[in-house]
């Protein structure tokens, strides 16, 4: 797998399989395939010639190790490929060679085939934040009264519903979706401008060369080059970001409430799944682990992005590239959280009985003669309203898949 | 000033009032007063009461030192605050003293007081937008088929125009506006909950209370608190945490161009700007100095901000008040560095002389006989049509000012 | 206070007073006149105009506010200083102004300043470390065979004793406070190189000066200038965000031991500490609560400081000016955290019957006729051997002391 | 190879095999094997059993890719292998099968597996520090009072020696690596502490098999378990951060030098390096590169690290394993800055008449008739008596190796 030991264990194999290198490899190879198909159809290219460079770009025919093993020195894993790619046509058309890749640059490469690989692994976010709300949402109409205690600063406060604080969790994943959505829109775009971003290579063809590729690619109509205008892209990077600290907040919550001696509520138990090697009589709760992992490696992420903003001139030098190679862990890492929460979330256990022996807690705070079920009614009453807002929410994200049909 | 030295070093006496002690207390006042009317609105208070506590909401009026000193021990800036201020009232009306801030708790004064300040800040950060965003159009207009050298991963690489270039810069500063115009309306929520987040201590008046106060203090219809929900806070410092990435490209490509063997660029040159105590013939460019400072520290600030948002239950422990002392450090930086650009680039200096001598450094890789101008034509088209999609957006934007009646 | 409200609320007077404009000034005031003392002896100025210039070196006789409001523009807090002093200098003796800072350049008397500002911080820290451990120690001896629950990945794990888990706590802060000692003895040096770090301006007598300086200001034989390589700074940094670490380790041990459904542990109870503006009964750990924040805060100064490392050829443009900024907040919070946990931990409040209670939770892991003290004895024997090493160690460093002389 | 493809170009080969797949199960499984034979020592397993064991922790034994699937799910990937390792012993020997890895648990194996990779991954970084060190001591003798032009905040300052630019480039790298075999020494510590760290289920023999297990693996005395204390393992991980520093510094000064317009620096030029696919007279300087990219990076591992500190009770939940997501990440980018930068330096390309040259942008802030020789001659002895002191240092730190002896 193409990550660290200790990042496979906190990812998944779908997003392993997205960012793997073949899954890259693959994606650089989709750029160049379109821009040829691209540059045919503006003329600066015969239509075989492009199929012929179409053809060849397919991951199995390239040697991927050697490509790897080349790039640190080239300084760019494109240049490689590019002459890989290149030999491979030549067997077949040395003139289609020459004239593969032509007009752009390497960063075109590499920052496009990061926003195929970044389409698909948004894809499976969203699939998954779907699965996420829909089960808080079953266990929200389930306890939408349920009381019990509210907690501050870690100390017992007054008495809540179990259903708003699962309409509390629900709300800021709900506008992660949509956000996921708005910000993948903006960030997704074509990388395409040539040597200095200017498109000059191919003259007047440029912008039209360049509005065929993002089409053949199945990305939007492309505003020019973003070498180092990373701001949509690294705004992108936020939201899962934000993504990860919501997440957290969940897994924090589920990690307080699961302690033994709280005990509301704990994370399915299945065979094989959060075992100890010295204390076999232990269940760990390992989405919460995963949660509370990424929600603190995100925010590192997003500050190496954010550093590395400032790009120097027409391409970075070091900044870039450690951009490139921070982008991959931060879907590793908030994926693994997102898929191990919504697989957990849908096999919950509730203890509502120790719920509501927790609220004793309130002592003297809880007026003699309280009823609890009353004073839950209130908190009830704010989820109730706000459940009635996020239900369709969560049922137009889940519909509007905008990134399904590019999963792996 | 409510800034350590080399904090305010790095932003702006404006921002500084902002966040000021006056300026916090007062805005935190500004929440009780609006509280005590709505809350007479719906019945819970007479007029007279709440007038009596809106009169004694007056930062001038409270022992500012005193409050603060207590806050450490006390655990929160609202406890000592709420203290005085039922004092104050008491002189006049014991039993309205008795009803300040009732159904309120510590967090919601504080958050809704840092969204008041926060509004303002937002008001001269858009100022200044605008502000260099028109600096950076009318020197793309003047320089737009100016030919310069392209550089990529810091050697020359071919010839662009610096409109090319300028457009570049400009271009992320017109997002951050807009994005930041988007973030605001989102981010700046009254806070109102009461203890738990449910408003059970206003009974069925609750939600009514929290919609007259968001109207009196000009704010949206609220939807609810988020008192551990902290996305949409943070979304909005990481559009800060953006903005300052921009800044610092900016501000990256000066200190470069102004490199004495560059030369292309310098910043204005005036009294008292830029000097050094060791050698006096030297004139420092201190608006990129602030603009890379800034690009330094907020992205620490934006994960700081990310890092504390698994708040536990219904109030956290130690990450809230972690996000109070990172939120303000983010916008005095932000701003000093806006600032200081905003006022650099009215007065920057080109030397377009010295940029068509650098292409010279493009040797061999500059067919011989190739023509400058007709080189940089190419960039200049491109920046034309991006300068034709971003004049008018400048100018909405400019003229949408979302928050500048709040200005100090 | 020179901090903003929210950064002032997690910190302490003392070290509040420490940063103070005032503080900050009269330290870079101390090395204006140990410079010209030193320079008097080596000949390059009278005794007389020595004693004038250091005579001028009281932060009483400058206008800080126009200094700090001068610094933004100049680029540098130091130039507008020079100018102050120079001429409060020159109203005695013209020829004794214009020789007055000569040879030093900005960095040396910022740089000086914060290594003297800091000097008095570490006394502060250290003083607290005493303290803290001194506190940690008496509880551990009183606890050494108290059974209680161990707890791995939030859940009950084995049997342990009250007294090894404090053990736990207070190896780290010892280890932390001898580091300190190192890391302190390394970066607290003085900055005199002059203009780009030769000591050009002063000839042969460069060295000798610097010398005397350092020796006039308490600190070690200097090595150079290290205006642009800050690994020693930036080490001493690194120790305080370790030390936030290991504070943070302890609060949430405490913040999770202090739960209700967990009662093992309570901070001490007193008048005006941990109150609620909205529920009465509650009592919140405040010590904790700074001890989070710090260790949330902390990571991210670190960041901030090694980002700024790679600063340009002689002197670093915006990097440097971040990392002063950074600098200051580091020691507020790392002292506003020791401080409330020191000051906690000698009046915590333990409840050894429900630590024994609390081993029910342990069940079947629990053999039956487990005899509970048996079980904590192995736990209080690995203890006793910990504390036998750890006990000298505390003395040793309490008696060490190597800053308190500086004290404010 | 285990790393993902951009986290692979910025490594080296060498790093990427000690934190491979195989390289992290391997020392897992060294660790079962010394604890085995420790145990057979003390009397617990007999020679036999112990050897069984032994003879089963190879890594080619075991399904890898089957035991890190299995990791996510169990929550460690000790389980999966503790569980592998006792079905391969269990065909030679039941009985063994049942009681390895006894007394010891998860934390155990990954963390003290950690530890043997982290020891090979510095001895590759000591070697290739003196190698680098080696580099600059030849560069600095060659060109001791060489004159260039001193920069300070961009802009061009005073004269300066180049060999005392050198020796300033070098100090921290030779400080680094002293505090690399410090901060090595403390923090490279057997990890053996059974479930909760007090050796409870080895009875009187724990610390006596800690300290065979110790020996056996070339480890230290250990002075016990530091499963939630990872101050020390943190501080390695500073000192990791602290280097890239002072090699980003290093590699932003050659990125500055090598611009063309100064072209007073050039990484050399080899087939294969630093090319375009865009611009084939471009050589791209990417050894600065690595050397940027890692000084971005490694601040925001060291923040995690810091971060992950506060692990709950006995055992951390999610933080425990972000940390060793986050450690591997910081070796392998620190090894492939510090490589590149190593092997450029033996070839770097001088200019010393353009040094010259450039010093004219010093223009009337140069006395006329300033003999630049001279002017550099007083920062050429400067440089001598900094690399009289330099010399010795350098060569005593590359005598030492003190993990030379563990290299892969």
């Amino acid at each position: 797998m193409s990550a660290t030991v200790f990042e496979q264990f906190l990812s998944t194999p779908e997003m392993l399989g997205v960012f793997s290198e073949a899954g890259v490899v693959q994606a650089m190879l989709d750029f160049e395939a379109a821009l040829a198909r691209a540059q045919a159809g503006e003329g600066l290219l015969t239509d075989a010639q492009a199929a012929t460079i179409a053809g060849a770009c397919r991951v199995e025919q390239l040697d991927v190790p050697a490509l790897l093993a080349a790039s640190g020195r080239a300084g760019s894993l494109a240049i490689p490929l590019v002459q890989q790619l290149k030999a491979c046509v030549a067997q077949a058309d040395p003139e289609a060679a020459r004239r593969a890749h032509h007009g752009s640059t390497s960063q075109d490469v590499i920052d496009t085939a990061m926003v195929l690989c970044t389409r698909r692994a948004l894809a499976l976010i969203d699939r998954d934040l779907s699965s996420l709300a829909g089960a808080l949402l079953r266990l929200a109409d389930a306890h939408i009264t349920t009381p019990m205690l509210a907690r501050t600063l870690m100390q017992p406060a007054a008495v809540t519903s179990f259903g708003f604080k699962i309409a509390q969790w629900l709300q800021p994943l709900l506008r992660a979706q949509a956000r996921l959505h708005e910000a993948g829109q903006r960030a997704l775009q074509l990388q395409l401008g040539g040597g200095v971003g200017t498109l000059a290579a191919m003259g007047q063809a440029g912008p039209a060369v360049a509005r065929r590729t993002a089409a053949l690619l199945g990305l939007p109509e492309p505003h020019g080059a973003w070498h180092t205008q990373r701001d949509d892209w690294v705004r992108l990077a936020c939201e899962l970001g934000v993504l990860c600290g919501s997440l957290g907040k969940l897994a924090r919550d589920w990690s307080l409430m699961g302690q033994a001696e709280v005990a509301e509520l704990a994370e399915p138990s299945e065979a094989g799944r959060g075992g100890s090697t010295a204390m076999p009589h232990k269940r760990n709760p390992v989405a919460a682990m995963a949660g509370l992992a990424a929600a603190q490696r995100a925010p590192q992420r997003v500050a190496a992005l954010l550093q590395a903003m400032p790009q120097e001139h027409e391409r970075g030098l070091g900044n870039w590239q450690a951009e490139l190679a921070e982008w991959t862990g931060l879907l590793l890492s908030a994926h693994g959280a997102l898929k191990a929460l919504a697989d957990a979330a849908a096999g919950l256990q509730v203890d509502t009985a120790r719920m509501r022996h927790n609220l004793a807690l309130l002592g003297d705070a809880l007026a003699p003669g309280t009823d609890l079920d009353e004073a839950a009614a209130g908190a009830g009453q704010r989820a109730d309203e706000l459940l009635q807002r996020l239900r369709p929410q969560a049922a137009a994200l889940a519909a509007r898949q905008p990134w399904r049909a590019w999963l792996p």
